[in-house]
């Protein structure tokens, strides 16, 4: 990076300053959201050697995920994504050129979803790091919440579990070289499509609530259902993606268990009264797991499930 | 750190959830703030070596100063906070304590100027930081942009230039003895104070802008009145802090420029047409430092002043 200013021109040349929803774009002490609707706010850190490598990530990956985890919150709200704010911390000896792929990347993404990039601070660090928060504008019936669910709800994913995961493990293995052998697995790793539009129709489709898997179903779900409730699940392993069954085969491990573990999936995770599910099931990619139970607890094919999965903090 | 969900609980001992701003508080995949007025957004990084350093700031600083150059950010906007969110980069082996204070403090800051924790991230990180977007809601003329100077307009600071470069001088070199040799200088730079309620009085008054004062008035000013008109300067050298000449002195330094030059004052500058000076005047640290002037570039007591400060990434 040559100077900040530089770099301020660089983004200006990637990111437009004016949107609907901007009152005032970036370059002053805050920019201004207009009022007239209710804003969803998520904020999500996106850090080298923690959820990125840089041995692995291009730089054009690095600026798409950045946004896209942000992105995948708000589609879990049934929401539109509006705008973004980026905090970047950014190592002193990265060249031009990484900056470029990067922000192009970003920007196409944000493009893709008509985002505006509102402001931000930029801030040297050793290691490369990414901080954003993103804002939505609500869907057909507003923001779509958690714990709504009640007994006999029928529980439902869109998108593939443990897919991402499986890229994961199959990048920290065997490094670039999986881009070949497990291409679908790496790309969920990599470049995760947030399901903005599948959670505007869901939205529209009267589900319950929604909830993005970024930690995985069986920490995830839980969150969903709220203490007093549990979930019985019906997950055919076959159902699972080829690239989880090879990667598991491989490394020895049941793929189901692995899947449900799974992680930075940015799938989704809904619940439907059963009586409404009719338009629901019409949307792409809607896939029925279970029910929503009285016992608290995960019940997999009829066996209670009790790996509740990794905390990053815990010894 | 024990676990995050513990971490999660000692948020909530010092956090409400609720707020007249917030339609939704934290736990969903979005917090949702409330429509019906304009938000102002500002975002700043807080990076251990880059803007604090663990040696002589305390935990309840570090939590403090987090957040107030956020609040600082919207004070310049003549704006009242209302919420933020925290993403917050984690060292494991922190322990509860220095948690419970960092918290505690930032808590603190949060309750003195109304403000909610609407959400954030968590992360592992080897060097602890933190990344804040907060939200203003408007104040008596909605916000004070920049950029409106005119020719002729008054200049005025409200709050000490060059005493937070002080009391960061002092603590690089000299450690936490600083703490008592030069107390308000090494207070400026640890827990600045964010001017919500002079930015409110000041955008009562019908002042024409305000602006955050983070990297000097050298750097700062040129932003300020844009690039097609300039500033004619008046400062008395007297009217610096005993501290900044007590620095200087030391280190051979000339006060004047040194303060010129600033930086993390988190003072305000404003503009002022002369016309309506009458209230601005009343307020309380209101202090006139100049006129703007048809040319560029900033004349300090007579003397053309050309150097442009520190810029971060620049070689």
């Amino acid at each position: 990076m040559r100077s900040e200013a530089h770099f301020l021109e660089l983004i200006d040349s990637h990111f437009s300053r004016e949107h609907d929803f901007l009152a005032l774009g970036r370059g002053d002490d805050c920019a201004v959201l207009r009022g007239g609707t209710d804003y969803c706010v998520t904020s999500d850190l996106f850090l080298e050697d923690e959820h990125f490598r840089r041995g692995y990530f291009s730089a054009a990956d690095i600026g798409y995920k950045a946004l896209a985890v942000n992105i995948s919150d708000i589609a879990a709200m049934g929401a539109k994504p509006v705008a973004f704010t980026m905090d970047l911390m950014a190592p002193a000896d990265l060249p031009d050129t990484f900056w470029d792929e990067f922000l192009k990347s970003m920007a196409g993404l944000a493009r893709q979803n008509d985002m505006v990039l509102a402001g931000g601070d930029l801030s040297r660090s050793k290691r490369l790091g990414v901080s954003i928060t993103a804002f939505g504008a609500p869907g057909a019936t507003g923001f779509l919440r958690r714990g709504n669910c009640a007994y006999g709800d029928i529980l439902f994913t869109v998108g593939d579990i443990g897919l991402a995961r499986t890229g994961l493990m199959a990048l920290e293995a065997e490094g670039i070289k999986a881009r070949e052998t497990l291409p679908a697995a790496v790309m969920a790793h990599l470049r995760p499509k947030p399901k903005v539009m599948i959670g505007t129709l869901l939205n529209a489709a009267g589900v319950k609530g929604l909830m993005d898997l970024s930690d995985g179903l069986a920490r995830d779900l839980p969150r969903f259902t709220g203490p007093d409730l549990g979930a019985n699940l019906t997950i055919d392993p076959e159902a699972l993606h080829g690239d989880v069954h090879a990667w598991c085969k491989k490394a020895g491990l049941d793929p189901l268990e692995f899947a449900v573990l799974g992680g930075e999936d940015y799938a989704l995770l809904g619940a439907v009264s059963p009586f409404d599910a009719g338009k629901a099931r019409s949307v792409p990619g809607y896939t029925e797991i279970g029910t929503v139970t009285r016992e608290p607890g995960i019940v997999l094919n009829a066996k209670p499930f009790d790996n509740p999965g990794f905390d990053h903090f815990s010894q």
